[in-house]
Parts: structure tokens; C-alpha cells; sequence
């Protein structure tokens, strides 16, 4: 009765990215903020660095939502990007469905800001068309602690998996030798302790 | 297996206040009276707002729990109040109870003080005779984190829908073009951070 | 899919208290010990409230786990008394099971120490039985949040309800009507807060 | 619905210690690194004490993510032990399921760094092969509780039980009097509160 | 060698509001934004409650620091108002000085948005003139508890009174008889649990 | 330049419990009510075992402060008791002030709700007169720990000492030979902890 | 008897970066690991900005400690460089106190790692001397928050000034005239939220 | 004004170790117990390491206090060695008294339990007698933080220096190379980061 270990494969995995926008940003206060740009930043470099689609979308950019942060934006240059001009489950936009479907993908990354509205919305709109849900649970926030683990109990429940950037990128990874600079260049730019590692280690064998 | 993806239909919700009463909120301490009292008003706003029909109880509202807080009394003049003579879970409560089904409504909201027994005892009857639960979790309190997680555990494995008032107002709203202002006038008065967004976009474009 | 709503009936529960033994008590470190010893006498306190049978047990008592802690021997001086001469799982005790079998009752409510031992071990057992087990979870202690959350985990996922002494004494009592004095007693006696609220009505009701 | 208990048995278990590396290490912030060397150790000298076959795996050993703690590699001088090319989830090895499958047993106690990709990985693969399967979580670390109550979330939906390196011994070792002294020791060498019972009781008893 | 009891005197008390701008605010973070609002405004009525002369000042308030809260600008429509070019340090503006000596009182009572800076900065400045700075702590945020900490720890060496808002309206008042309707109302605003109070004892007594 | 220590002597030590009310009691939240409620019934018992002479205030007992805690009221019925017709600061009232002074007493243990206002006033008005302060901390409680450390900056600063009440208790009895059980009691009463090292202690001693 | 106003003074600053190496980093853990690497980075980027003197030193550098963090050394070129033979102190070593009073500048800021060692002892050493000492707290980590705190009672006692860099950046700055821009873009490229601000704003105005 | 920098001279420095029995210790709630009783190990490891004369002292050994841990008695087997039969202030016994001054050091490291009584009593009577203290904060304990920081901040007005074991060796050292290994050895076995960073190290730099 137990849910079966879905796994993600990269070739048939699409990010979704919703509403990392300035203003909402500010009301992001469950994670500390040079941690939460880290963990979004560090989700799109997954989305890039293994050529997964990714659609982005907005609510509201033009009013005190405030826009995409450009990073995003300049991440992704062609990727589907819908602004939805009301719509705040973004699954009720069909353009943004559209554009999710035309990735043909049936595994599903979704972060957003806040986590039980911009992320569980579309997550349980997808579960319920049967995709495969897997919410990034760190690139994902919210006002304070409680709004979020009422957020995740819903979605759990519902059926989506709960992962964290990391755990995302090795799952997709798999094997260290498909590309062992990149996942690590991957790591140094997004985990301070490890690029550290990284650091004590090519000095003493690199260095002599 | 998973719960299926129930969503909030404002045609088709109720909302149950249940003993947030002067005294008893003595006893909160799990959220800080500050953000609680926000929250309780929040949810009696999105209630107001959306016109959704409401139900008031209360335990022993002459003794030491105290009366209702006047806000809500005031908010909902014409609202079935049902002051319980003395049954603890208000679903045993003939009146309250058909108070609820005269709403006619499938889809209960329901708040309270205190979480693990004023919400979970009645969301766990409602549950039982086939009401689709919904839990404002920031809109209830009690004595401390342990006790909430473990009424929420209760809860969520009967069924219930762990939700926060912000949640409530968006799944509820669903389009930000059902009425632009009204929305925000609702998140301007209840997230401080909103209303500083909102300041500041109107300060730049209408200041001119 | 859900759990469904078994209710506490004072009619059909037995309380087991496992292992509340003055050494054991010195590894809890999830609650402070001043509420935890509250919470505990709270439990003994509703046993002899509403007269349930009552089971206490305990592991090694004349080693370095001490004792049972005097004020629960002094409260049950008729009820089964087991200390065990080795099973850490109270379940495997044959006298314990005999004990709590005899009581006739199906509804069992369990505390000890420590969470994922000594209550979840025998939680398990008569779940696996057919019993329906409520975990008191705020008179139950273990060494730190890490190991009650995973103890906890294991117990609902297994069919345990997780609940804390003040629903299990709502729960149990159902309407105030039915004794308004003695359940205000027994908070009164465990609750500072709820004391002071009868305090404060008692002088302005009868003070004059 | 619920999960059936599966007991641990001692003599169907497997223990596998996947990347205590001492790089690795330098990422673990969801505990205290005082604190969780001594869990590490507590379960490999459980592993030991009961005599239960042991599979140690490592990450590229060789390059930033540092070797084996030298603790382990001492204690278990004749387990399999695999240091992994490249694969990340260690159950895509097939030296390490071999190993794991050479031991013949049914019950697999699974503990690493980090916690939501070398533990869960692992546990996720081999419950899709049909094991039960035990995460010790307070001897699995990770970055911080976020993404250890994703993990965690993830593997007990999956059908793994969540426990501690404590409730692990007692459940393997079921009756005290199987060893008296075996248990004490290992409890006094990892539990400084249990050890001062000890020591106590020793002064009283035998210091006559 | 200790600092004397410098006593709040109401005839002698300036309150310099600093800085509390829409964005600025946004970099708020070790208090709660409901919580620190609360605080602000229960500041803002102190002032006006006890007719302080109040300075007002902002910090490039056509940038994204955003306008001063409408609030404050509303409550005190004809108090001093120095929205300065460019200085950090508000004593650094020779108006904003002017304002401060033109009150001619020697007790200033400072909160701002961010407490290191646009609190600390004149706090330290006036010290150095020979004022008695009362710092109104929660009435001034900042972005973690780190900062707070080391600014509080300058701020005390220099000299300054660390106090809460309620200590000061305490302090200011003296004595209930002086207007109990009053500051009872100001409580009642601004605390909850006092609120509460309030409401409880008046349906006791007045409900009759 | 430091402080030079003075030590408690039981001879020359007066204790003032300034507004333990029922009312009052619902707005600390800086310490969990079962322990503060048993950290104010220890000094109490200090008081009393010491047979240190003790002073009674309480501000507007018959609104909705709520009266003293009945347990204070009855453990000391022939102490002064000075109701304060509306003085915040209980030194601005004359009869508490000679109640005081009638006490012989140089060295001022004092506790209070709230700690920034019924401790902090009365405390930096005697140590202006030159007693001196020794604030009990922890039979003293406030709003949150934002303005407890304010208070004690401001009082440490102006030359209290800061204590708890188990440090009062051993620098009062000085060695516990003066009297081992009575000491041992009033411990065992208040510690939970420390009963559990006599309970264990007297069955391996005195159970023989 | 207050420390007195000892204001930075960007002409008469120096900056000391203590052994901020890659192996010492992994032993932080008071400050998150995303937000201390900011921390530390935002100070480098003051020091560049403001052209302060800098002065780095490392201790063994070829050891366990690891090599400076490179972003550091490639900030700061031609600054002196003392890697210290085995001095704990940096202050101890006669070419670092030389190239410190090489800079000719009485203000000294001191950032590193480990607090209490690192920072404190030449903070401390350099206090004895004469100089103005200003710790920069949050670019400076040690093991928990207990040493943390006592290495700040220590130094703060012993006349530093205690700060963080967004305070260290304003109190050098003065006045944001002097250069609108760069001081913008160094909070733009440290604090997310500002740079949130920042990219709002631009939208508004320069987007049309 | 301020302390001067009284700095830890090896051959003027005595260790105090106060109550660091097995019973009082179960009162210690402040920190981890595994993190607790490796910062004491880690402070006898420095006294004997630098040959630091070494003074033990118990409280009522007989009793429920319980015994010295053996891990001390054993390291310091010549020490002098003071039961005190019931002088709760160590200072008040003559022969402790004698015991420090017959070291003829003038520093005095003192670390005991409970931190307000054992470690704060004689602290301050050793400042009055002109000694220089300094508290190792990190291997004394005590129930709680509210405790801790009033006893830091009554000893640090006093004039004592608030230090942690791994400040305290690093002081005493001075320099690595008076011993690079053996410094190197007691991090390496008190500190689990410092271990695996030289773990490291040696594989890659020894182990080609």
C-alpha cells in the first residue's frame, strides 16, 4: 500500500518554475534568504546543466508581485514563460499546461514562492491528471513553519514526492563518471563546505 | 492510495469558528498572540469576503472560557451561534450540527482553540459522515508544538486537508480577475509584508 | 483510504504506563522535565478520574533504571503492577499482556519512557493484534526530537493514534455536564493557565 | 491500511553503512557532529554486538569526499566492503547488492551521509526489491532539517520505518537477560545520562 | 561604576522614529512581521497617547527603500518630517538635529529599521551629545539575531537604556489613576492576551 | 572596576513578589507556564524555609490583573500585603516602600510580572537608594525573550545581579549541613530531576 | 564610565582577515554555511570598495587548516599575506603586527575563523596596544553559539566595539551621495532582499 | 575602563574542577549531554596535557549527588582531591582553598556543575580574593539557558573572563610548534571536524 519508488529520469523530467518574483520574495521567511537564492539558483543550474525543459511563469509581474528575478529570466531565454494574467493555480492557465505538455515530460520539478499556493496548487492540479509530482522542497518557500508543513502533508498525501536540490541532482546524475567536473562544478558554485573540499583537495594534489 | 485532490469551491464551503473564546486563548502557545489574533481575523475576513456561510460556537461562554471575541460576534451579526451547553466536540451539539447541514455546504473550514480537541474532535465526526474536512491550521492554537503536530498527524490520517488561512483565500479566489482589489485589500490588511509591497508600487506608479 | 474516527469510550479503555522509572527519566530530553512530570501525574490523574483500568509496568526496576517514580505506585495501589524481569517489549511479558487482556477493554492508551522503546514497541504489538492504540504522546519521553519524530512516524504508520493528555481527557468526558467540577479539577490541578482563569472568575463571581 | 510491524530480528538483519567518509562529514548540519559521531559508532557497535553482517560502500574515496572514517574500516575489518566507481545510489552497484544479497537476510538497517541520497536511494531501491527496510536516523546526516524531513518523508511513504540507533538495540536484543552486561556496556559507552545510572548504582551497591 | 537610574519622564521625552520605510522593512527578520508592526504602532500611540514630540525620518524614500509606512506619516501629520538626501546616520542631517534640540528635551526615546544602522548611528551620536538615549528595542528590527545582538551590545556600552514599548508606557505613566481608560486602551490595542483580559472581566462585571 | 561580589546572607535579605496575578500571568510567554509557575512556588518556598521577611504588591487586583496567585496569598498570610491603588512602579508607593525599609533588610531579592516593568522599575529604584538588587530571573517572566533581555541589560547595567532561584537557594544555606533534609525537601520539590536522584537513591540505601 | 563613540573612519581603517581557510570553514557552524560565505564576502567587497588596507594570514596553511579560501586571495592581491609558521595569535607574529601597523591606521576591523581564537586573541592583543578594535561579528564563525557568546562577553569587555558588515559598510559610507551606485551594488550583491528592492524598482521606473 | 587582556600563562594557570558528578550532571539540560561530556574530557585532556596542577572537589559524593565521574578520577589520580562534607560553595572549604593556593598559580580555569552555583560561587570568591578567573563555559552545565546567561552575566560583572576548552588550549599553546602533534591529538580526539579534516589530509599527503 506503500507509494512505489518513483525515480527521476532525465529524460523524462520537466521543471517547473513558478512565481520567483521579487516582490513575493519578501514574504518568503521559512528559509533565510542567501540560503533560499542559493537553493533556487542552484535548481536552475540542475535545469540547465541537464537540459531538462523548464517552464516559467508569473503572476502579476507588472504589479507589486514585482517581476521574475532576472537571473531566471536570463537562465532562460527560450524556455516557455507565462505570465498568467490572473489565474493563481498556474495549472488553470492553459498556456501554462500547454506549454508543460508540450515538454512530453511525465515527471514534474516544481518550486515556487509560496510553497502551499504556487507550488501545491499546480503539484495536486498534475498529481490529478497523472503526472508524476516532485516538489523541490527547498527552492520552495513560504511565511514561517506551519504554513509549510500543512503545505507538504497536503501534497504528500496527495501523492507528490518531497525532495530537496540536491537530492534532485544526484538522483538525475546516477553516476558520478557521466560527467564528474560538472556535477562537481555543480556542487563547489551551490555548497560552500563542499567547494571547500574541493579546495583542500586540489591543493594537495594538484599543487605539487 | 492517495487522497485525491479535493478543491476548495466557494459555492460549496462552510465555515466553522469553533471556542476561540477570550479565556481559552489564554491557553494558545504554539503561535504568538500577535500573528494568532491576524490569522482568526484573516480567516473571518476570507469568510466575509467570500460570503461564505458560517457557523459560531462556543463552550461555556459564562464561565472562565470567557465569551467569544467581540470581533467575530460583531463580524457575523447574522450567523447561526450556537453556545454548547456543554458538549465538548461541537459536532455532538444538535444545533450546531444542523446549523452546518442547513448550509447545505460539502466542504467545511474549520478553526478553532484548542487544535487537538475544539478542531479535531468535530473535523474528525464531519470526516466520519463523508464532509470533505479542510483544517485552517494558523487559524487554530494550542498549548505547544508536540501537541499540534500530534493532532495534525490525527487529523491528516482521518482525511483532513491541512490548510493555512493565505491557502484558503487563493484556492478560494482562484483568479486574481475575479476582483483585483478586493484580494488585495484582503492581503494588504493581513500580511504586513504584502501591504509594504503594495506602498511601494503605488507610491512609484500612481505618486506620479 | 483514511483511518477512520475511533473514538475514546470511557467504557472500553485501558491506560498502560510503562517504564516511568527515576532513572529512565533522566535520558528524556524532548520535554522539559518540570511539564513532563505535569503531563504524566495529568495522565495518572484522568485514569483515576474516570476510573480506568490501569496497567503499570517496569523494566529492571532494582538496577540502574530505578524505580518507579513513588507518586504513580501511590495513585494505583490495586492496579497490576509487572515489573519485568528482562523483555524490554512489555508485549512480551506474559503476565503484562494477561493484565491488560483481563481488563476486557479494547481501546488502549499508552505512555512511557522512552517514545521509540518502551511505548512504541508495545503500541506495535497490540496494534498487531487488533487493538485500537492511542499513543499519549506528551506523557511519553525520549532523548530528543530527532528519535520521537521517527518513533512517532513508526507508530501512525502503523495505525497508532497520536493524541496528548488534554484531548484524551476531552475526549473521554465528552460534555461537561457530566461532572463541570471535577474535569475543572483536574485542570485546574495540570493547567497554570486554566487555573488561572477559574481564579480570576471565581473572585469576580464570588467574591461579591 | 496500515503498515503491518515488521519486527527486526537478529537474525535476518543486514546492516549497510553507506559514505561515513570524512569529507562527506563536513556536510552533515541536521545534527551535532559530538552528537553524531557517537550515533555512528552506536550502531556499528550494535552491528558488531549482535554479529550481524555488515556492507560498508564508499563515494569516490579518493577524491574530495575524503575516506572512510578510520573508526569504521577498524571495526569491520572482514565486512564487504565496496568503494563505488561512480554510482550514487550504492543499490546501482552490483558488487554492493550482491553483498547485500550475500548475506542472505531479509531486514536491512541502512545509515549514511547524506541522508536524502545515500540513505534514501538505497532504501527506496531495495524496498522495490522486496526488503524491509529500517532507516537508523539519528545515525544518517544531512544539511539541515529541511531536507531531512523530505527524506524522511519520501522513505516512510515508500514503506520504510523510521528509527534510532536506541530503539534498534532493544528491539534486536528483546530481553535483557539474553546479556545483562552486553547491553549495559554498550548503552553506558553511548548514552553519557545512562552511563551515570550506572555508575550510581555501582558506587551503592558494590562500593559496600 | 554602574549607570544610574535614568528615569522616563514624560515632560522631557523626544521619540525619533527612524526609517521605517516599506523596503527597508522588508529586510526585517529577526521579528515576526505581524509582531514588529504591532510594535511600531503601539510606539506610534505611545507618542501621540503622551503628546512626545516626534521627529520622523526617512532615507532616500523615492528609491527602493520605498515611503515611510502611511501610517506613521497619517498619525503624525505635523510632526517634524526630514526625509534626508543622503545621510546614513540621521545625525549626520543637520535638520533632522535641529528638529531633535527644537523639542528641547534631554531623554530620546530611538527605533528604527535597521537597528545596527539607523538605530545604533544617532543613538551612539546623541550619547555622545550628552542626551539619555532609551533604545525601544522591538519597535526596531534588523536582519538576524546575530546583528541584533552585536548592535544592542554597542549601544549598552555607549551608554544607552535598553527598553521594551511596554516599559515605556509604563514608565511614562507612573500611575494607573493618571488616566486608567486610556492606557488601558492602549493595551488593549496592542496585546492580545490583554485584550482578552480586558473583555473577560467586562462581561463579568458589565455584563450584568 | 568590576562589581565586587556580594553574597546573599539569610540574615540581612528581604523578598518582594511584585504582581504574580492571575491576569497578569497570561502575558508571559518567555518561560513555559508549568515551569514558571513552579520556578515562582520554589522562591516562595525559599522564602518560607529561610523565614526571609516578604513583602506582597499587587497592581489593580480587582480589574482584570486578576488577583495574587491564591498559593502566594496563603503561604504567606501575616506578610505585608500593599494592593496598589494604581502605582506601576511599586517603589512610587509609600507603604511598600516602608514595608520595605521596615524589613531591616540591605540585600533585595526581587521577582515579578512583567520582568521589564514589575521587577525592572521597582529594582533600579533601590539600587538608586543603595540597597542591594538580586533579581530572580526565572520566577520572573515577560512577553517574549526580545524584551526579557532588554530588562536585564537595563538592570544589570545599573548594578543588579542576575540569579535564579536555585542559585539563591544554595548562596542563602551556604552548606548543607545546616540542615541536609530541609534543604533536600525543598529540591526534591521543585526539581523533578533531582527527586528522581533521591527516590532512586533511598531505595538502593534505605530499601535494604 | 560608557565607552565612548569611536566612529569608523574610512581613512583611518584597516581590515584583518584571520585565517579563513577551507579546512578551519568546516568547523563553523553558528552561521550557515550559505550565509557565512556572504558574510565573509560581503567584507572583502568593503574592504576593495572603501580601498581599506588589508592585511590576510593564515595558519598552516599546508596542513589540515586548508589554503586561504581562493576568492580571497584573488580579491586581494597584493595585500600582505603572513601565512604564520605556527603562531595561534595572529598578533604574535612580529610580520603580521608589522604590516598591520604598516597600514598607519588606529581603526582596525577583525574578521575570522574560529571567534574566539582567531579573532579574539589579536583583537585583544591589539586593544592592549591602543588601537580601536571593531570585531565584524558575521564574518566571523566558531563551533556554537556558547563560545560564540563568551568570545563576544570577552572582547566586548575588553573595549572592542562589536559590529556587523552591513553596519561596518553604512558607518564608513556616511552619506549615500558619495556614491549612490556602488554602495547599491554592494547590498544588491550580498543581500537578496535588497537587490529585490532593487530589481522592483528599476522595473517601475526604468521600465517605461 | 576596560578589562585589561589578562591572558592564560601555562605556568600560572590552575584547573578547578567542581561537581562533575554522575548524579548532578542528570540536571545539566543546557547542552547536549554527548556534547557536554566531551568538553569536559576535552579540559581534563588539557590539564594534563599541559601539566596544568589540577584541583577536584565533590559535594556530598555519598549521597544522591552521586560520584565523581570516573573518567576524572582516574586522570588525575595525584590530584588533590576534596570532598567537601556540605560547603555548597567550594571556596567556603578550607581545604580546597589550600589546595589552589598551594599550586601557587594566580589564573584559575574553573569548570564544574551546575554552572551558577558550583562554577559561580567560588568564581566570584576567587575575583574577591584578587584571583584571575576564567570560566570554561562550555564544560559547565547547567538546567537551562535562562540559567546559563544569568550566571555568565554575574560573573563576567565581576570581572571573570568567559572562555570555551578549545580558546583555553589554544592560549595556553601559543604556538603549534611547541608541539604540532600534540595539540594536533587532543583536537583530533575532542573535536569530530578537526579528526576528519586530518584525516584527510594524511590520506592523500602520507597515504601515496
Amino acid at each position: 500500500m506503500s507509494k512505489p519508488y518513483t525515480r527521476l529520469d532525465k529524460n523524462d523530467v520537466a521543471v517547473l518554475l513558478v512565481d520567483h518574483q521579487t516582490g513575493l520574495l519578501s514574504l518568503v521567511r521559512d528559509i533565510d534568504p542567501d540560503k533560499f537564492k542559493n537553493n533556487v539558483l542552484a535548481l536552475a543550474d540542475i535545469a540547465s546543466y541537464f537540459k531538462l525543459p523548464t517552464v516559467l511563469t508569473t503572476s502579476f509581474e507588472n504589479g507589486p508581485n514585482g517581476p521574475l528575478v532576472p537571473e531566471l529570466k536570463a537562465q532562460f531565454p527560450d524556455a516557455p514563460y507565462i505570465p498568467r494574467p490572473g489565474q493563481i493555480n498556474a495549472w488553470d492557465n492553459e498556456d501554462f499546461v500547454k506549454a508543460v505538455k508540450a515538454t512530453g515530460k511525465k515527471q514534474l520539478l516544481i518550486a515556487g514562492v509560496v510553497t502551499e499556493v504556487c507550488v501545491a496548487f499546480p503539484a495536486l492540479s498534475a498529481l490529478a491528471e497523472g503526472f508524476d509530482v516532485f516538489v523541490v522542497t527547498d527552492a520552495s518557500g513560504t511565511f514561517n513553519d506551519v504554513t509549510r508543513q500543512a503545505a507538504w502533508d497536503r501534497m504528500s498525501a496527495a501523492g507528490a514526492q518531497l525532495m530537496s536540490w540536491f537530492g534532485v541532482a544526484c538522483e538525475l546524475h546516477r553516476d558520478w563518471r557521466n560527467d564528474i567536473e560538472g556535477l562537481g562544478t555543480l556542487f563547489s558554485n551551490h555548497i560552500p563546505d563542499y567547494r571547500n573540499l574541493i579546495t583542500s583537495y586540489a591543493q594537495l594534489t594538484q599543487g605539487k
